[in-house]
């Protein structure tokens, strides 16, 4: 199991034990069916997906006028469970659960970021993953077999629709707040221009308003390991060996623009995986070649090539300028909520100048929002390593809200 | 078949005709053999290697005194037909042979950088390529069958311990200049550290003294895809369908890195491939989705994934610190030759604080070097791009050798 932390690239992580008053303690995933037969979820492809279920998870109290609740929206290979120890890992049939705490802990908590003694913090899966939001790996109600690739194609937007059905589930009509890293980042954006009446603030950490077209190469990239892959059998490999291969390469890449340049130099280097001398051979000679091998290995464990597919692809659509015919300014003129956005210096998959970019579109409408760009080596993963710097930026930012 | 020039990033690239009095002309590989086996070619991996054919090109005329020589090693995908046009390109059965100009023949000619009225200027293919010179391709002749994988694993060194050879064939015994951009940017420095009394000077572009941790990982996972191709076959698949699913991937991610942020963000940004709306497809949707898979596709019509697996190792263990015990300094002290070393900013696979390292190291040594930092949005490719930009300061660093 890979660390749902990230704390790959050598950084020490300290974890909040479940006992600790630092920590939302053990939790349950909860599950909800959000759309059926007569209420299906309209999608932007054009098609209407029944039923679909949501996996969420929430920590902390809802208050009695329901005006304390954040909504966190994960990326690409994240799951609901954003905070907190998995209470029921090892009972259910859930391959990606696991004894370590959410992948947001760091942000989540009592006393942390987002403080769950004042928020009542929200966190559920998107629409195409793995992870118990319905997605590619579920039964289709049309064939009684998975739906594997005659799944519809999913977008940020299609997520965000989803996830409002869970605020009105919930009784929320108004979220204190969306906050989000990465392709989570754009689910934030997309709650404010899409339903800019249903939220009132963003926090959004490495991320911008589309990606660039090198993220749509490494993407594509990936995709293509998996298309090739003999297993993939155009998607239906569900009774057979998955594309392991495939996705491990994917993810092998995918991996390092999480990393940066400087991270990876001070992690590896060019140390050996054995001794000080060449052993002269075409692979596992280089500490780095063998560490992207248990990544994309352990990846393979935990992760559906399909869902690969269909999430990296909605990361690739996501374009906020589209709703202003391709003036990002314009596409912020309906934003009403205020906006903290959070770059780190190293990150190169959203750089700080695509974040700049989306401050100044936001600005060009005499909107309020503030730009942080954190010093950081550790590239676009930074959000999940160093989102504890950000506490004196955020918290302020949503009492003020 | 791709254009050796790589044009690839939308550049309008002026060709010389063969008639043009810019251009070298018609030209013909020529094919020594420089081992045998009574002179193996030891190599640093602790083998020895025979028989060993060397495929190279000259361009210009060798002056009496021999001491007008440049020696122009090529870089990962490169060979020999450096300038020019191949008189013979329809004949013989090499595939990577084509009907456009050689490969740095931008920078190679009558009056170019490298002036072939003033210069005799010798290209030779690498060994372990598949264009020419020896490698996995070529048939062993311990076994009668190809060497696939069998091919001992060779080094920059080994690469230059054979060039020195083709020297010594040309009665040549000081080379005026060794200049190669990237791979062949490494070669010339190891021309110098491990040959100090066969050079007098070097033009380095786009180089350094080691490959980045970052650099490594993509190798690793270009050599990765090749490995886990179904028509891999260990190597052995020269009398089968060649492992293209895997070199195409390897090619098209090593491309990427070969281009920039910003250059692929102003050839493709996020354009679709057709029409302004999206299709909602899992893949070819975006222009640069297209253009990679083109790229990977005329690659491996023209390469050999063997040879991809021995060259980019190479490109890993290429590394100048080892002659210094892990100073590079120390490294550089045996140098006698004049250096310029020429970087171009947006490179990102050997950027130029990696050229300033190695800068540093030479001065440290109170030993003659020159830097120049070419603004350039194309990457590590503006050193086939952008060379002609070089001419105001390498011709006048080859006047004054």
């Amino acid at each position: 199991m890979t660390d749902p932390l990230n704390a790959h690239q050598g950084k020490s992580t300290k974890f909040d034990l479940p006992g600790s008053p630092f920590s939302v303690g053990w939790t349950r995933p909860k599950r909800v069916i959000l759309a059926d037969e007569n209420n299906p979820l309209s999608l932007e492809c054009g098609e209407c997906l029944a039923p679909v279920t949501v996996e969420y998870e929430t920590y902390g109290t809802l208050s009695p006028e329901k005006d304390n609740a954040i909504f966190i929206p994960h990326a690409l290979s994240g799951d609901a469970h954003a905070a907190g120890w998995d209470a029921d890992w090892k009972k259910d049939n859930r391959p990606w659960r696991n004894s370590k705490p959410g992948w947001w802990d760091e942000a989540i908590g009592p006393g942390k970021t987002f403080d769950t003694n004042r928020y009542f913090v929200i966190c559920a899966n998107i629409l195409g993953s793995c992870y118990g939001t319905t997605g590619p790996w579920e039964t289709n109600p049309s064939t009684g077999k998975p739906y594997a690739l005659d799944f519809p194609v999913v977008t940020v937007d299609d997520w965000v629709r989803l996830h409002i059905r869970l605020q009105d589930y919930l009784g929320i009509d108004k979220l204190l707040a969306v906050a989000g890293g990465s392709l989570g980042g754009q689910q934030a954006l997309a709650w404010a221009i899409r339903y800019p009446d249903r939220v009132r603030s963003l926090v959004i950490y490495s991320s911008s308003a589309r990606l660039s077209a090198q993220g749509l190469a490494f993407n594509a990239i990936g995709r293509h390991a998996i298309f090739n892959d003999p297993h993939f059998k155009e998607g239906n490999y569900y009774d057979f060996t998955p594309p392991g291969g495939g996705l491990e390469l994917a993810r092998m890449l995918g991996h390092i623009t999480y990393l940066s340049y400087h991270s990876m130099e001070g992690k590896f280097g060019r140390n050996f995986q054995n001794g000080s001398k060449p052993c002269y051979r075409l692979n596992k000679e280089f500490s780095v070649e063998s560490y992207l091998e248990h990544q994309g290995r352990s990846f393979v464990q935990r992760f559906d090539a399909n869902s690969y597919l269909y999430l990296s692809r909605a990361m690739d659509y996501y374009d906020a300028t589209t709703y202003g015919n391709g003036d990002l300014s314009k596409a912020c003129s309906v934003i009403k909520a205020k906006l903290l956005l959070i770059a780190y210096s190293s990150d190169w998959l959203y750089p700080p100048e695509s974040t700049r970019d989306l401050a100044k579109a936001i600005l060009a409408n005499n909107k309020p929002v503030s730009y942080i760009e954190i010093p950081s080596s550790y590239g676009h993963d930074a959000f999940l390593l160093e989102v504890a710097q950000t506490a004196p930026f955020v918290r302020p930012f949503l009492e003020r809200v």
